[in-house]
């Protein structure tokens, strides 16, 4: 038998119920059967509003060094925004992003067969994670009518590339996922590029040519390739959500665009993320600290359990991730143990239990 | 009898189905009852993509004077955009926005006894018209990497004021109807504030602070002010619509929860929208061109004719907007005459028969 490939996680909870959800992340990555012949060690990192209270920053440099070094991967919480402007605060997601040129934020939001209105939903979205509104360029003046504030919109040729490349990747994969399973109706990949370049043709016209160009690649003549101007992405996303497979977006539009789709499924809280760069991925919970129902142990683990699978999906690790997945849909399914946002009453540990035994 | 007021209305029905909705949006006006002492004048001007191939110009000038010294308000169909980038080509109606100083994109979303899934929703979007994304100050570099292209995001106090201030008008109007209607479970005005400020610190953060600022004013203080990041917004609009009632936003997130918010009552065919400036109101239908069914008689006329009862509302006309509300909704309750988008079999024609006769 093989040496056992030893992985080694990154654990930021962040604040609120990212403390209560990355505990039962890490338990699903030590419950994983020894078949897998996967060995995980772990190394608990710090960042989030708390921690910029204590230490005058939201984002260590130690913690980014030692993802940097050390890690294969990591599981991030989630981070509470103050409430008002406070100086020299700025998200620590949003940087770590940037600092691990993890420049593509995978989506996917998938309804099961007992968690659906009828209407089968199982699309992703790409979403680029470097650039945008996101640079954060901002400057603003005095102007005789009072104060003018303006920021950068960037959007490159690279990162646009780069972004719709990995989009093909993944309609390629679920493709043949799908062949596999030979059980769905869907059979060819699709990829909706979403742009306003009715309005911005210069930004997201580089945006649209360039996802054009990308898709156009003999690799991905599988793929159907079609597009969507946002607004008009956002009304056909909620009247059709059926139809749709993997859709790249921009920044900015790629983070409404997958909170919109998150209400489809019935709760944020089942929705995962993976912030992903070339060999290294960050598993995220779509949801945020929700100080409403932290500390209640209330919080649902399953956006965090389904965000490990996905880490583990871009660390190579697909048959362990579909395991994962697996057992995620057999409890959703169940519909036994499930927690107040899906109109259960189950805690965190219950449903953790479950999907553990699941396994 | 006082003399009767007559209002000159400018009507730019623009390309595909512009040109069948608008013709139905002039009979609202020429039937209206003689109790309500209102005489209109027309006048016919041109815009669009097809005006653009014929004259090189998208919004000639004559429409553009026409309007600015002969009209009170008009109607404004809907532009097709080309399908690949067209040198010189630039969208009328944002022109036409800013040319006119229309500040404020107001768009009521409701659903009728008879047309909706449960959830009653009657939500107005007060959308910023002027700046933001919207401002379209582009620029392109060669870069070592490829292309990089920028775009200017502008928020001003001055911009963010007024809408603010227009947004919290429009809820104490909109109180005071419930009020005189008795008939509303909802009694308190409420305004949310979209934004995204915990990554947009000062532009979206200058806005979120105006309208803090705006809504404090003594004269609103019956009213409940929130906010919401716009992508959270997203999903709530999503899972609570019925909770909101006038939502204001910047240009492009007001741009993109509208369409958002027209999927929630089944088709964008409904949602009418006013381009409000002081004194001068632009009817115009939240729907695009939809070359996919032109030229067939089916498409929706109500967008359009609520699109005339918003102008007059804001022309300073409320009693006669009410009369139209209450024929749209009384031939939505009916369902007799529904066109395909709504599921129903009825012709623009047939539709705006029955409204006609209603009326
Ligand atoms: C918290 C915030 C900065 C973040 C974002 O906008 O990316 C969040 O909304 C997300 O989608 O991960
Ligand atoms: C056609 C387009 C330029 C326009 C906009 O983005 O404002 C449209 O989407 C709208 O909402 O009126």
């Amino acid at each position: 038998m093989a040496a056992a490939r030893t992985l080694r996680i990154g654990l930021i909870p962040g604040d609120g119920i990212g403390r209560e959800v990355i505990p039962a992340g890490r338990r699903i990555l030590e419950s994983l059967p020894s078949s897998l012949n996967l060995k995980f060690s772990f190394v608990d990192l710090d960042a989030g509003y708390e921690t910029f209270q204590k230490t005058g920053t939201a984002l260590p440099d130690k913690t980014v060094d030692t993802l940097k070094k050390e890690c294969d991967g990591a599981l991030f919480g989630a981070v509470s925004s103050p409430s008002t402007k406070v100086a020299g605060y700025s998200s620590p997601i949003v940087a770590l992003r940037k600092k691990l040129d993890l420049y593509a934020n995978v989506r996917p939001v998938k309804t099961t067969a007992g968690n659906s209105n009828g209407k089968p939903i199982d699309l992703v979205i790409v979403r680029e994670n470097t650039e945008d509104l996101y640079v954060k360029e901002e400057r603003t003046i005095e102007g005789p009518n009072g104060k003018v504030a303006e920021a950068i919109k960037r959007i490159s040729e690279h990162a646009s590339f780069r972004i719709s490349n990995i989009a093909g990747e993944i309609a390629l994969r679920r493709q043949n996922i799908r062949a596999a399973a030979a059980a769905s109706t869907r059979n060819q990949a699709m990829v909706t590029i979403t742009h306003k370049s009715n309005v911005l043709s210069q930004t997201d016209g580089l945006f649209r040519e360039t996802a054009r160009r990308a898709l156009a690649a003999e690799k991905f003549s599988s793929i159907f390739v079609e597009e969507q101007i946002v607004d008009s992405m956002v009304y056909k996303l909620f009247r059709q959500p059926e139809f749709y497979d993997v859709i790249v977006a921009p920044n900015l539009y790629g983070d409404i665009l997958s909170d919109g789709a998150a209400a489809l499924v019935g709760s944020l809280g089942l929705v995962p993320s993976a912030n992903v760069g070339d060999g290294f991925a960050i598993g995220e919970p779509c949801h945020g600290s929700a100080p409403d129902i932290e500390g209640q142990g209330i919080s649902n683990p399953i956006a965090t359990i389904r965000s490990v699978a996905l880490m583990l999906e871009f660390l190579g690790e697909e048959k362990a991730a579909a395991q994962i997945y697996a057992a995620v849909d057999s409890n959703l399914d169940a519909a036994q143990f499930l927690t107040p946002d899906m109109g259960g009453k189950a805690t965190t540990q219950q449903v953790l239990d479950d999907v553990l035994k699941r396994l």
